[in-house]
């Protein structure tokens, strides 16, 4: 971007996890590497600290810890130059009038309110901002997740930010979708003649979306007992990836084209009856078990876990879309907690060759995106070994981030916060996309809810429970391993 | 293989360069590798060595120079027993007894003849061979290049070598198809879904196949000035490296499977007129100029070179084939003498992407398969740079053999010289194949005959002369360099 757009940046949960551990981070980085207008102020709130030179102490420790080699003492005065606290509780209007004052300071600025606090506060403050006109003009509001537990719930918390804010003017971050690697598959099947023609059911055989963890629900037992891993995961992150992956080309980059063919994909879903999710849906709870060689406690015995819980901890499920691209090929998603690696990666599987001349069933060529640990590109084809006989080996092509591009691949935060800066809005959630993505999950909820059975165990640091490797054996292929 | 088979290998001419350079060597690797049978005798033929010391004496010396590092004093004592020199005069039918009786000591051998002479020498020693009765039951006989000088004199050869062997005991050799990458190219289209659909006009927009060299007519200027670059180069290696880019999908690797579809890509060449000769091929000549910094020659001036030679040392055309598959796409072929590199390369550029939705044109993608000097595949792609914008770099996914591989890719005499022992005809020229190449040809020789213009000057040192450039040019295209 040419930074000379001016900006206030107002951080609602401004002492809070998310601001300490994320926010300011990606905004340092993107302050040190010359990508923040010049003239733009982080404006935080809360009540926990006295004033700008205290929690400007509090922030300046934590962010030590969480930059590590990246700070540089010198950079950060800089940027804290930017910081201003201010004491505003968010559920009291008068507050409001402070920080109103404050950002009035400066006219033509654009505007990001960006509420990194209890979903239960986004009606509230919004209505708080109107009260003062900070609603209008170019005003940016940030919704983080959850947004909701279901679609009425959703739809409430919507309705109601939408009182005061056009759809044009709200920004619902999946941090997915700010990820290198997704960026990446965007622009290697737009920007070249190799992928896009191969890109549907008459090459492709199955898609595999995962995204797991080696952590338990960890101090989060109240919130995720009540969420569990449909609404935590698959809801946004992964029916998202699977969008991108399944999308018409839209017309050009803008947000509403990216959009509109993402939507169009979330309304092809095929949906699910209650006798699909017996049948395509594993959920899975995880028992004790060892992460690393180190032994773990079972989901149940986790502090503040009720007993007896049925909230899922591992989710795998077949997706289908009902398109004349996609028809008939498979699009498994999984998640979980306590498994056996933190990995997040998008596999696309390609059929076998019609027929093969060299004596031998092939392996079927594979591309994969991953996200996590590392970021890259990996291509799986066949190649002749060297010697005098056809002996096909498999080999892979790499585009690995830090060696091909030998420069620090940005956080998705940073990069999401610098989209609303500026205001694109391609990698945010539209209101319709996120409307469609509930009501394909919600049969899955309710078939849960009525249902006897129990989520299937699977021991902490396997890979969740047998019947999600069954899912697959059905369709005759298994979950991409590492080779 | 399973080095279970029995051959004898009568090498005529087994005094000469090609012996002691190129197939003693590769017989040497093929035994140190342990794939040559057990149970196998070479048997070299020849006037100018006494006797089988003598013979051992002087290709001992010269081997040790070209395997260099390869060469081990041990191998090189078990290799040499299989070694026997004949005193043979090729044109003396009495002689033929003697190799006869020798041959005869073994039975139920396959006997491979490899004729390294010169090809006027081919008739007698096939009627020579058929004399003695060698040319029946398991016996095959290998000719080399240059089978001719045009398509009458190529069928007066083809013609004397079949009253005396069926042409499923001809083994016409192309050195280009024993090359890994070629076999790696057939590999790549065939065993992976990732290429072959778009192996097409619809996605390729030219092909390229360059095959260049720095060194100048060196001491065959005699050979040299009678045959030119087109007769040398383009009829055969390059012709034949078109095949296989352009051939169809063979229903088995089985030489007649796959020599069907080659010669289904020759007949579809599309014929030159004089017209098309006049602006679709560029013929030239090399200049005094420089190769590495250091002064060389011209053609004119190179000893033995008649005064006012219209000898082309570099071609560059324009071929086109009348396909489903091809028809539209340009194959441009280039060969030269004196040029900037030695290079040997097969280019496929596929077509831009339709539409671009990231705001420029795109550097279309592009499959480079590499001969020499390295010998690699290479595949560029566009990946978007890390950073808060999508900005497009073009990036290369690679297949580097030695690095892939981490073994030793054998030279292409080694592996068509065990193709012969198999009896393996896939990767050797047939006889309709070599007619339909210099059917195609032809016109070109004749134009250049009939023509009062000279070759093109081009500097030593340089791509060749300024119209190859523009033969391309005109198709809104570039020859391929090395980025």
């Amino acid at each position: 971007m040419t930074p000379n757009d001016a900006f206030d940046m107002v951080l609602f949960g401004g002492t809070g996890d998310l601001v300490m551990r994320k926010l300011l981070p990606a905004l340092y980085h993107q302050h040190r590497d010359g990508n923040l207008p010049k003239a733009g102020r982080i404006i935080c709130l809360g009540r926990s600290a006295a004033d700008t030179a205290a929690y400007l102490d509090k922030a300046h420790g934590l962010a030590k810890g969480y930059l590590g080699s990246d700070y540089e003492a010198k950079v950060w005065d800089e940027f804290a130059s930017r910081i201003h606290f201010l004491r505003v509780d968010a559920n009291n209007a008068d507050d409001y009038k402070l920080l109103a004052d404050t950002l009035n300071e400066e006219q033509g600025r654009s505007r990001v309110f960006y509420l990194s606090t209890a979903p239960d506060l986004f009606a509230g403050i919004s209505e708080n901002l109107a009260k003062v006109d900070l609603n209008k003009g170019n005003s940016r509001v940030v919704l983080e997740k959850p947004l909701g537990h279901d679609l009425d719930s959703s739809n409430e918390i919507n309705d109601a930010v939408a009182r005061f804010f056009t759809e044009q003017q709200i920004y619902r971050i999946d941090h997915y979708l700010g990820k290198e690697p997704v960026l990446n598959l965007i622009a290697l099947r737009f920007a070249n003649t190799l992928l896009e023609p191969l890109w549907r059911r008459e090459w492709i055989r199955d898609v595999q979306i995962t995204v797991t963890e080696q952590v338990g629900v960890e101090t989060r037992a109240d919130f995720y007992d009540k969420t569990g891993a449909l609404r935590d995961m698959i809801q946004n992150h992964l029916v998202q990836l699977l969008t991108i992956v399944a999308m018409e080309p839209p017309a050009s980059m803008d947000g509403d084209a990216v959009r509109d063919e993402k939507l169009k994909v979330l309304r092809a879903l095929k949906p699910l009856s209650p006798e699909d999710v017996h049948t395509k849906v594993v959920r899975g709870q995880y028992r004790a078990g060892a992460i690393n060689g180190k032994p773990v406690p079972g989901y149940q015995d986790e502090p503040g876990v009720p007993a007896g819980s049925n909230c899922e901890t591992f989710v795998a499920l077949k997706a289908e879309i009902q398109t004349w691209r996609w028809a008939g090929v498979p699009f498994f998603l999984r998640t979980g907690k306590r498994l056996q690696d933190r990995l997040a990666e998008i596999v696309i599987n390609f059929r076998e060759t019609p027929t093969s001349i060299f004596g031998r069933t092939h392996t079927p060529n594979r591309l994969v995106i991953r996200l996590q640990p590392d970021e890259s590109v990996r291509l799986y084809l066949l190649a002749k070994e060297p010697g005098n006989q056809v002996r096909l080996r498999p080999v892979h092509l790499d585009l690995d981030f830090k060696e091909t591009f030998k420069t620090r691949s940005p956080e998705a935060y940073e990069r999401l916060l610098m989209d609303v800066i500026r205001g694109d809005l391609s990698l945010f959630v539209r209101r319709d996309e996120q409307r469609a993505a509930w009501r394909w999950v919600e049969p899955i909820l309710d078939s849960w809810e009525n249902s006897a059975e129990a989520p299937k165990p699977y021991n902490a640091g396997s890979w969740g429970p047998a019947a999600a490797s069954a899912l697959l054996s059905r369709d005759g292929v298994a979950w991409h391993e590492e080779s």
